[in-house]
């Protein structure tokens, strides 16, 4: 068998693979970031390459045009390596260590009004030596102080590695030792016991585990304050970009256990990253809180997720047991205990329960409408009283995917789009620094409702190509308007906004807009009713309200009921993290959500139908936007 | 390095060591029992071998003479290996596979008036299958059928693989499924499941794991009934004779996982034994309660054993939580469950527990003293009100041990004794088959008793050597008593009872006497009171009743009272596993004994002084015996 060095650029990383390995795995393997919303399939076309120079067999796609296939672009899904290759990735120079932006304004989470009293506990006791007159065995001598300190003695339950541990630490140390034990309901399970005083140091991980980044935040449980944040993406990309793609993968051979690991290898990264920074050893880490969707949360326990996806849409458990971090691979404490947000459904999971969890709303009168929106939309309604959500699929528009030129909210990204009515002539506000590379969820709908408001586009999203202008043109048939000129742009080719694009974004929306209509619908409720509308996740961040209201994709409700939230679900977590109430807390919302399926609403068609005009089928529930139109067309 | 080829008869065994091993090693290594009961340093004399062919180097020892070393008799532990051996034991032709008499008639146990119940149990459920209507996800699904079968929703705990497992194996299954689990006071573990209804078939195990033997129950968890027993040596024996060489041991480099492995492995080749014999999968086998003393319960679980023996004397703990089997290595299922009988203190035992269990004195009336003699004797007295618990040091004369010609109760041992005291010829009863290899502890204690009541010994333990008879004569100095003629003898040597024999078993019985009396002086009673004496243990199956008084163990109350109750310690082990009621009642028994620290009491040393003679200084305390002393003197 022979052996290729595959030289991959500008990371400059290098792997050594046999002959006729997908090139796509051998970048995978050598470690660098590439997208492949498809799972490799070689239709979303993100994996594209371009090969500087060697031997390799490629198979043709519509993806890539005639001209880019000669100067060496391939999909890397469906090129085998035939000998040494140096490979270069165009797209994004900077995938490597992306940065995924915080809605937060600071890295500090605090805990307002709650105590801290996280359900990790570290516990300094002094015991008295033993005699021949107080001759307990070491392990009811602790019992028994615990017992004292207010620890119920038969809730008390400790594993063999604690015991195998105890007459040591305790002798040694004289006596003066460190438990580190978990309350929970019923149980209070002591995972460590460490000589002297170290109830000072204890750390947590409150974790977003999101189906494209992974937010890691680190906390000293003693404050209870943030001590550093690291994201990045979630490695189970390169299998695919959204939880259905990830489902479909894990059935393959060995599928499972590969996401299982490429995410705990994520967040292995992070915590390396955070704790080597703040000289905290790893060993202190022995809480987590991880939040994510059902999906996320199966495949970071390595259970089967195929059930997700099957009718009647059955998740193995909403509720998870206590887990050890070693039992995953979790690179903390061994004995670390990890908590996963209950989820409530098989597409309501945990990160929307800490997102309740978060807004409050769980313990508010206000009438409130919570959305997160990503590639699936969740959505929960209600207030005190009582909590209703659902979830739609949005398709992966907002996350820039099925879109041309469309990439995630990172450096590079096309963020704000305005776009002059007279003159067609756009001005765009970029992430970071330096030259635009793509467009990312808010640029589009920026896009979209600039383009609609300038008159660029119908209310059915089609281009009127007959402007006269240089922007607006047809490129291999299909209409396109170009927001960046290739001259002015980080990948030296024109981006553009095309017909396919607006059409994805408005079925994107239109699914999102009859989710929270059908919701209100089964209820029995409007949005008149709707004190408050709480936008998390990452797309809430830069997306400018107005235009969302423009394209239908947000009801057109007075614009301070509109909230932004920030990644709610991390906070979440956080608070589970250091509150062992809140983690109670989060038990009881999770189970106190009634989940609908919208799919089985005979209303959700309807509303999808009428939703996929700009910014609506009916003009009249968009008062605002009659009113622009009318002045735009008048 | 030269390695070197040893063979091993009579078993015939083979092993390839380094040059330079030491003997006992390469003998160990080959898996061919040898007893050592000072674990290897060159004191006990018992791992003797004859090199039949070879190169070797070998330390002068005491324990051999001049002739023996010229015959190539030398202590394994003192022998390096210098070239290709052939090696024989010549003690015990049968030790490879010796078998643990047992004192019950037959294998079966029986539960009698208790309800069948074990802790563990395999649930047969029908679940509904999921729809939209009843979406609850798998473990709720599972949870509630659970909590409509009394099982308390809020004490239902499961681990991930459980999880892992659920969701497929109920599908396959057409959600019938039976699930194992474990209850206990405040949780009920899921710790299995499986497809369709394999409730009938479960399997335990209950063990005693003694410090010289290990006898394993195989039991039919259905009915209740024990399918089979095997017993063997506790491979530990070759790291040493009774619990202080072994905690001794255990704090050599790796002592301690070599003496849990030891024992490990012994309990898995009977394992192996049972469950082949009856066809048994041993993945079915997924309870097992072990009993042993607390240094054998220590030793099972891997848990340093040091503080045992260190003033003042406390075990690590004397419950321990419930263990998975793959914790530990038992070769069953992995998930099975191992509840270890509750200790009482350092040198008062779960088989002491178990005993007290199945003698259930803990619930009845008659105030009663239960004994286990063996290295060490333990002793429980009291009745429903009260029991307290103590423990002394025998040394291993009972066991065979300190005595030249000693053995264990196995085959070819003498076991009972009779001296015709006119002509001081003696008849023997031999265990098993053929010509005697030694002596036993009741063999010991009847030749003692037959000794004195025909005028070879004194009170004081002291050979008559003036009485001109062949058997009666001194060797090397030492008065001694031939028992059996080389001639009729297996080891063609003659077997013996000499001064230094004697007066180790006087020194064996005092300690256990004076235990007896300092624990009755303690309460404030006497023997006069003690309405019954319950004898547990190996020494008691052919234990004569009357010669024991004669010497002095036992006190000289009515015979009537006397009761031999078998292995107390698997009965008390099998009644734990089949109920979970008795398991809860062995917590319970535990923690009610008051445990005496009887080397504390100033009445120890002047007890055990004062029976240091035949039967005991004080004759008035033994009134048949003075009567019969008197007869057979007058």
């Amino acid at each position: 068998m022979t052996n290729c060095k595959i030289t991959i650029l500008p990371a400059n990383k290098r792997v050594t693979v046999p002959k006729g390995t997908v090139l796509l795995q051998a970048i995978q393997q050598a470690g660098v970031h590439i997208e492949s919303a498809c799972g490799g399939q070689g239709v979303c076309g993100q994996c594209r390459v371009k090969i500087e120079e060697g031997r390799y067999n490629t198979e043709t796609t519509t993806q890539l045009s005639g001209q880019e296939c000669a100067q060496g672009m391939c999909l890397a899904c469906l090129t085998l390596v035939e000998g040494d290759l140096t490979v270069s990735i165009p797209r994004l120079a900077d995938w490597e260590k992306a940065q995924i932006l915080e809605g937060e304004g600071g890295v500090t989470l605090e805990l307002g009004h709650w105590q801290i009293n996280p359900a990790l506990k570290k516990v300094h006791l002094k015991l008295p030596p033993p005699s021949l007159d107080d001759n307990l065995s070491d392990y009811e001598r602790l019992r028994r102080e615990l017992h004292r300190r207010g620890f119920p003695d038969r809730h008390l339950h400790c594993e063999l590695p604690f015991l195998q541990k105890l007459g040591q630490v305790a002798r040694q140390h004289h006596w003066e030792v460190t438990v580190t034990l978990i309350q929970s309901d019923t149980v209070v399970d002591l995972i460590e016991i460490e000589g002297g005083d170290v109830s000072q140091h204890r750390f947590g991980l409150a974790i977003d585990v999101g189906t494209t980044s992974v937010v890691v935040h680190l906390v000293d449980l003693v404050t209870g304050k943030t001590i550093d944040v690291a994201s990045s993406y979630n490695a189970q990309a390169a299998c695919g970009d959204d939880v259905i793609t990830r489902i479909i993968y894990s059935q393959k051979a060995d599928g499972l256990i590969r996401l299982q690991k490429l995410v705990i290898d994520t967040i292995n990264r992070l915590i390396e990253e955070v704790s080597s920074k703040h000289r905290i050893d790893f060993q202190r880490i022995d809480s987590i809180v991880a939040a994510g969707n059902t999906t996320m949360t199966q495949l970071l326990l390595g259970i089967d997720p195929r059930y997700l996806r099957q009718d009647p849409y059955i998740p193995t458990a909403n509720s998870f047991p206590m887990i050890r971090a070693a039992e995953v691979g979790l690179r903390v404490n061994s004995h670390a205990s990890i908590y996963c947000m209950p989820c409530v459904s098989s597409y309501v999971g945990g990160d929307i329960t800490a997102g309740v969890l978060r807004s409050e709303i769980y313990k508010q009168e206000p009438l409130t409408m919570f959305i997160d929106i990503g590639t699936n939309g969740e959505i929960v309604l209600g207030n005190k009283d009582w909590l209703v959500a659902a979830s739609c699929s949005a398709g992966p528009a907002f996350e820039g995917g099925g879109v041309k030129c469309g990439m995630r909210a990172t450096s590079g990204a096309i963020e704000q789009v305005r776009i002059d009515a007279a003159t067609f002539e756009p001005t765009v506000r970029v992430i970071g620094q330096g030259k635009p590379v793509g467009i990312c969820g808010s640029g589009i709908i920026d896009g979209l409702a600039q383009m609609l408001m300038a008159g660029i586009i119908n209310r059915k999203g089609k281009i009127y190509t007959d402007l006269g202008h240089e922007r607006i043109r047809v490129a291999d048939g299909i209409p396109e308007y170009v927001l960046i000129w290739a001259k002015d742009s980080a990948t030296e080719t024109d981006i553009v906004l095309n017909e396919v694009d607006i059409d994805n974004v408005m079925r994107a929306k239109g699914a999102i807009y009859a989710g929270f209509r059908t919701l209100l619908i089964e209820v029995g409720l409007n949005f008149d009713v709707v004190e408050r509308f709480l936008i998390a996740g990452g797309l809430g961040n830069f997306l400018n309200i107005e235009s969302a209201v423009a394209i239908g994709l947000l009801p057109d409700i007075p614009q301070e009921r509109f909230k932004y939230i920030g990644n709610s679900s991390v906070i979440g977590a956080y608070l589970a993290l250091v509150s062992a109430e809140l983690r109670e807390e989060s038990e009881r919302i999770a189970n106190s959500m009634t989940n609908m399926e919208l799919s089985v609403s005979p209303a959700f068609m309807e509303e999808y139908l009428s939703a996929l005009f700009l910014p609506h089928t009916d003009l009249s529930a968009f008062p605002s936007m009659r009113e622009k139109l009318e002045q735009e067309y008048s």
